[in-house]
């Protein structure tokens, strides 16, 4: 594989993860004298905002994970390489990876690295084997089995006490994927489920969000924090803020609030959304170039997103840190784009610009029809927040059939009350086990 | 939860398993004055006969596995436990089954076995592990991470002789089943990869149908099967017809002719559409009921599908023995409404009648626009068995919502390229590994 291509004479831009970022950056070299490969070690792009969705049954896992070569199909100067990236020789310009267990060398002459985050349990490590986080598609999947599957084990369980267990869901972090994750929770329990269940009330679903600072979606300012945790209370959801997740086990959570107050809280199912923290190529190539990194692994970046003193490697996304900006799906979409126009702009014999993050909004559903969206001057909760969310959605979603089918889905599942997908498969019955052997 | 509903004075009839039997049982006891109870492991039913497209990544899981919870919903003297059956006694009347580790006891009037099929490797068990059988869910989904699958390792391969392994994919057995998922494969191939790959040509993927008789689709009458062999032919699938699989194992397979000629064909990706034996409920109930299985396992039933000398007892679909009477979902779907026909009769204190199947037909789709088509003295191939098939299908698809989203599924697939599901997620990954550490 190293050989390929080695006879093209152009420019040659390694991109590592196609995420934002490197979906952003390769969109952005489709026309550009170069060639390019995108290495990733899914086959899958996917469009993070909506994995709650595919968590709680609304939507498939393709319907947000287009494949990476489908999505490429017609770039011809592009190639993917499925691969895991295991260490930059900077010196060399060289990625060096693991192609399904073969070494794989590839140079480059420009490297833009947007490897995304993973999980951060603050910490706390042990956590995760008890609480799913909502980073990759085998963690909704596995989310998806987990909820629909405490359902089934609440059913059948003669005890009250661990089937209130059972139908308590504990979500942890308040920002946008808590909230979400939270309301169709609610959603899921008070309209999907009905007259599905002969023991249990689904209506009797406890829903807990739990959230350190004391305000949800902090960043889309005071009032639409007030609209997002009014709504959420009357829908049911039970919030907590200024409350720390102190401890967290199979049977449930323990938290601790300002004043030092304890409160423990039996759940079967605890979602993590918590914290991220950059991937672990952050951390190897601020090493391998001489960088530094901040405290959640990003590498400090210069304003051209640039690594100081190798004005060929661009860390985009939310690998990047560069003024306090946030990690989120806009802020990888730009400088992934960013960086791309950057590598043309200095094959054109042109200067390099600046990065300049356009904040064009946030948005988070809360229920059916209703959510909170903060799009420049603008801060609306309810109805129109709703409808804001999905024209932004259903223009973001890559590719037409991924709209459609999305669109239909939507329609089934908020004008309707169905879920598609519910079926619990072999990945579930080795959970519902392991859940069964420690209770 | 042995104790519920026991103080409801009316009939109980039990069903074990939510198959085509089990459903079509349900949706005849629906008004009639009863409390069932349904026993399935699994929580969805499954639309058997599309399992295809969700290995070729057409159709999402939830597409054809509705939640049996939700397809009952509205069946207020309808209980669904998910349980495994484990023990029928039928003295006592009683059903033992494990409910998520707990034993539980279910007392019934009227009980109808509906346990269906798995499959059956003829005696070859230890093909199970190279050769997926197309039977669940889980089949399905492990099978289109290994198709999937099998091109990413093809693209990254080096060795010519290996990638040619990769790309060629064995259906063994060439009844509906194997015809759908052979000609899906060269679909899948031919146009949903088109410019996916930049160092294999997807077009070279090899595609062989193997058939131990000397016709492929044999029900649907020498003309269709002669009709379907030319169609995949020129779609560039290899037939074998009157060849034995003789070997199985991770590398490839191999087959014997009837004249003793053997051929080894070297491949990664096994598709075993070959056979099938009744679930061990059929020895099991025979045993306990002193009644007799044929060479299948199924339980040879009276003319109206009881047990003889238990007229309490019913058995239907892929495990009632009766008129040498197939294996598919027409049988399943009309002997298990009149079992439930049949139990409602008797409370009325009318007697039995015997069982009379209507054969309303066979079909299998060969590529897109093109299918077989037998519906009663009706024999059509090409694009008017297509337009057949897809009327049949939709009408039969469980539920509004799954039908709308087929159909659109289909209009992505049909009439544009795209496959929405080729996410490879954890599943997949596990499989990888096994696949290089024995190649």
């Amino acid at each position: 594989m190293s050989g390929f291509g080695e006879t093209d004479p152009r420019h040659h831009v390694v991109i590592i993860g196609c995420g934002f970022g490197g979906l952003f950056a390769s969109r952005a070299l489709k026309r550009a004298p170069v060639r390019v490969t995108l290495i990733d070690r899914k086959n899958h792009h996917l469009f993070q905002p909506l994995l709650y969705q595919v968590a709680t049954g609304i939507l498939s896992e393709g319907q947000i994970a287009p494949a990476i070569r489908d999505v490429l199909r017609n770039y011809p100067s592009f190639q993917v390489v499925l691969a895991e990236v295991e260490h930059i020789d900077v010196e060399a310009r060289e990625v060096h990876a693991d192609e399904f267990g073969r070494p794989l060398t590839i140079g480059y002459d420009s490297l833009i690295v947007a490897g995304g985050a993973t999980t951060s349990y603050f910490g706390h490590d042990e956590f995760r084997a008890a609480a799913c986080g909502m980073k990759s598609l085998d963690d909704a999947l596995a989310l998806r089995g987990q909820i629909f599957g405490a359902f089934e084990l609440a059913e059948a369980e003669i005890d009250e006490q661990e089937r209130r267990r059972l139908m308590t869901f504990v979500v942890v972090g308040g920002g946008p994927t808590g909230v979400e994750m939270a309301g169709q929770l609610k959603e899921l329990s008070r309209r999907a489920l009905r007259h599905n269940y002969r023991r249990i009330n689904p209506h009797e679903t406890r829903v807990v969000l739990v959230e350190g600072i004391d305000r949800l979606v902090s960043t889309m300012g005071p009032r639409l924090s007030r609209l997002t945790a009014r709504d959420l209370t009357r829908m049911g959801v039970e919030i907590h803020l200024g409350a720390m997740v102190t401890h967290l086990d199979d049977r449930g959570v323990e938290i601790t609030t300002k004043d030092g107050g304890t409160q423990l809280i039996p759940a079967a199912t605890k979602v993590w959304a918590a914290g991220t923290r950059a991937s672990g190529l952050g951390a190897h190539l601020a090493e391998a170039a001489g960088a530094e990194t901040d405290k959640v692994g990003r590498v400090l970046v210069r304003p051209d997103c640039s690594v100081p003193g190798h004005p060929e490697i661009f860390v985009v996304g939310d690998l990047m840190a560069l003024d306090d900006l946030p990690g989120v799906a806009e802020v990888a979409m730009q400088s992934g784009a960013h960086a791309a126009h950057t590598i043309v702009r200095r094959l054109e014999g042109k200067p390099s610009r600046p990065f300049r993050y356009r904040d064009l909004g946030t948005l988070a559903v809360i229920s059916r029809f209703r959510a909170v969206a903060k799009i420049g001057p603008l801060r609306v909760g309810g109805f129109m927040g709703w409808l804001l969310w999905l024209v932004v959605h259903v223009t973001f979603l890559t590719g037409f059939k991924n709209r459609f089918g999305a669109l239909t889905r939507w329609a089934v599942s908020f004008i309707g009350r169905g879920r598609y997908e519910r079926a619990l498969t072999g990945r579930w019955v080795a959970g519902s086990k392991r859940t069964k052997k420690s209770a």
